[in-house]
C-alpha cells in the first residue's frame, strides 16, 4: 500500500552540483505522479531506479524553466523506449506553445499522445480522480501564475469484521450495502448496527506540493491536516523582504504554514544556490514546526 | 597554454544514471567552446567546476534532443546570473524555431542576445575564427543533417632567437617582418637567413568532434592528423548492420576512421544504453587503433 514521495530535484532556479531543479515523483498505490519536471528529471528518475514508463500524469506548477525544462527530454525518452500510454500534462495552457515545436519535431517518432490539461489559477479545482486517488490544484502566490497540488487517497470504505459475517451469517449480496453504511437485520429480526459489523477504514493519506510561492495563508486551509507537506523555502528569514518581493518563502514562513495547516510532516526545499549549507533552514523551520525535514535529491519519504 | 577537453555527457539518446546526453567543453587558450548541449549540460558544467559565464560559443551537431535540449536551461541560467556577453549558437537553422518560444518566454529577463549562426550541411565551412582559434564545420552522415566540428589553433609565428637579436643588433621594428618570414641584412651588408634567426613555432593543436554519424570515410581527410578525435561508437561491430541503418558507428568503425586519419588519440563515446559494460568497446577499437580511450563524464583530456 505505498504512499511514497521521491525527491528528484530540490534546487531553486540555479541547479548545483548536488541539487537538480525541482521534480518529485509520488507513488500512490503504484500510480506514479510527477510533480514538476525540471531539467534532468529523466536522469534523476534513472538514479532513483523509478521506471520512466510508470509515469503517465505530470503536474507542472508554473512555467519557470526550472520547473518544466525536463518535459521534452522525458517525453522523447518515453517514445524512444516505445511506450504506448498517453501522457497527461496538467499545466498552464501556455506550455503547449512553449514545447510544441520541439514535440512536433519528434512527433513523427512519438509512440503516444501528449494530452495537455490547462490549470485554473484562480481557484482550487479537482483535476484528476480515479477509484483510488484524487488530485486538486490550488493557486499559490508568485511572480507568475502558480498552482500547488494536493494528492489524496479516496475515502476508503470500512472493513467488515469477518467474525461478524460468520456469526450472523450475513449473505454476500448484503456486504456492499453494509460497507456503504447500512446495518444488518438477522433472520430473527434483530438489528445489528453498522458500527458493530465494521472497523473504520484507514484514513486517506494525503500529500501537498507547494512551490513556488510567497507566504500565502489561504494555502493552510487547503492543505489542512495533510500527512505530508512540501513547501518551498528559498531563503532564510533575514531575507524575508526579498522573499516577498520575488514571490518566495523563507524557512520560517514554510513552517508557519505547516503549523497553521496542522500537517503531520513538513519537507522544505527549493533552497537558493547562494547558501553553502542548508542546515540553518532546518534550524529555523524546526523552531516553529519541529517535524520538518530538508529535501535532498534521491530521498524517499514514506507515509505508512 | 591549455588545450583541454572535458567530457560533460557521453551517453547516446537515452541517458543513464552515470552518463548524461552528449556535451563537451573545449578550453583552447582560455576560450571555452561547448560542443553539443544535451539535457543537464549546465549541471555537468557545475560538477566539472567550469564557470558557465566563460562559454559564449555553442556548437550543436544536430537537432536530436540528446544534443540540444540543455540549451534553454543553460541560457536561462546565464541570464539569471546576470551575464552580459552575447551567446553565439552554431546549429541547423531550424533550432531557432525549436527554442524560440521558450527563449521568448524568458526574453524579458535575458541580459544578453542569443545569436544563431546556421550551419552548412553540404560542405566544410569555417564558422569561427579569431587570432588564436579557427573552427570548421563539416558534414557527417546520419538520419538527419549533422555537422562535425574541427577546432584548430591558428598557425603560430616562429619564435625569434633572443641571442640572434642581440648578436646582430636587430632593431625592434624589423622583428615582425622576420616573424612573418623575412631574413635580416646587417649594417655590414651580410644577409642572415630567416631560419637562422628563428625556431619553428609549436605546431597548432587540433580537436575534432564527430557525432552522430555512420561510418563515413570523407571525414578522415578533414580530421587528418588531428591531435585528438572524438568519434561516436554507439554499437559494437556485431551490430554494424543496425548501426548503418540508424546512422551510427561501431567501435571498430570509429577506430578505422582514426587510423585512416592518422590522428594521435581517439576518444569514443555515445554508447548505446543497452550495453551494461563499455569495456568491449575499448577492446574492439584498440585492435584497430591502440591509442583509443573511452569517454566518461567528467574526464579531462589534455593536449600538451
Amino acid at each position: 500500500m505505498p504512499f511514497e514521495l521521491t525527491i528528484l530535484g530540490s534546487s531553486s532556479a540555479l541547479p548545483t552540483a548536488e541539487r537538480y531543479p525541482t521534480a518529485q515523483v509520488l507513488n500512490v498505490l503504484e500510480r506514479f505522479f510527477l510533480a514538476d519536471c525540471g531539467e534532468g528529471t529523466q536522469i534523476s528518475l534513472r538514479r532513483s531506479k523509478i521506471k520512466i514508463g510508470k509515469i503517465s500524469h505530470i503536474f507542472i506548477s508554473h512555467l519557470h524553466g526550472d520547473h518544466y525544462l525536463g518535459l521534452v527530454g522525458l517525453v522523447s525518452t518515453m517514445s524512444l523506449l516505445g511506450y504506448k500510454s498517453d501522457i497527461h500534462v496538467y499545466a498552464h495552457s501556455v506550455i503547449q506553445d512553449l514545447v510544441k515545436p520541439q514535440l512536433d519535431f519528434i512527433r513523427g517518432d512519438l509512440s503516444f499522445k501528449v494530452i495537455f490539461h490547462p490549470l485554473d489559477f484562480k481557484k482550487p479545482q479537482v483535476i484528476y480522480s480515479d477509484k483510488k486517488v484524487e488530485v486538486t490544484s490550488f493557486p499559490l502566490k508568485h511572480s507568475i501564475p502558480v498552482c500547488g497540488f494536493l494528492f489524496r487517497e479516496q475515502k476508503k470504505q470500512p472493513n467488515i469484521k469477518k467474525e461478524m459475517v460468520e456469526f450472523y451469517r450475513i449473505p454476500i449480496k448484503q456486504i456492499q450495502a453494509i460497507k456503504e453504511g447500512a446495518g444488518f437485520t438477522t433472520s430473527e429480526g434483530k438489528f445489528i448496527k453498522h458500527e458493530t459489523l465494521t472497523t473504520p477504514a484507514r484514513p486517506p493519506r494525503s500529500y501537498a506540493f507547494c512551490t513556488d510561492t510567497a507566504y500565502f495563508e489561504p494555502v493552510a486551509e487547503i492543505v489542512k491536516n495533510a500527512d505530508l507537506l512540501y513547501h518551498e523555502a528559498t531563503f532564510l528569514d533575514d531575507m524575508a523582504g526579498w522573499a516577498a518581493k520575488t514571490g518566495h518563502s523563507t524557512a520560517r514562513q514554510a513552517a508557519q504554514i505547516a503549523k497553521l495547516a496542522d500537517v503531520k510532516k513538513l519537507i522544505i526545499g527549493h533552497f537558493s544556490a547562494r547558501y553553502k549549507s542548508v542546515a540553518p533552514f532546518l534550524k529555523e523551520a524546526k523552531e516553529i514546526f519541529p517535524e520538518t525535514y530538508l529535501a535532498c535529491d534521491g530521498d524517499i519519504h514514506r507515509i505508512e
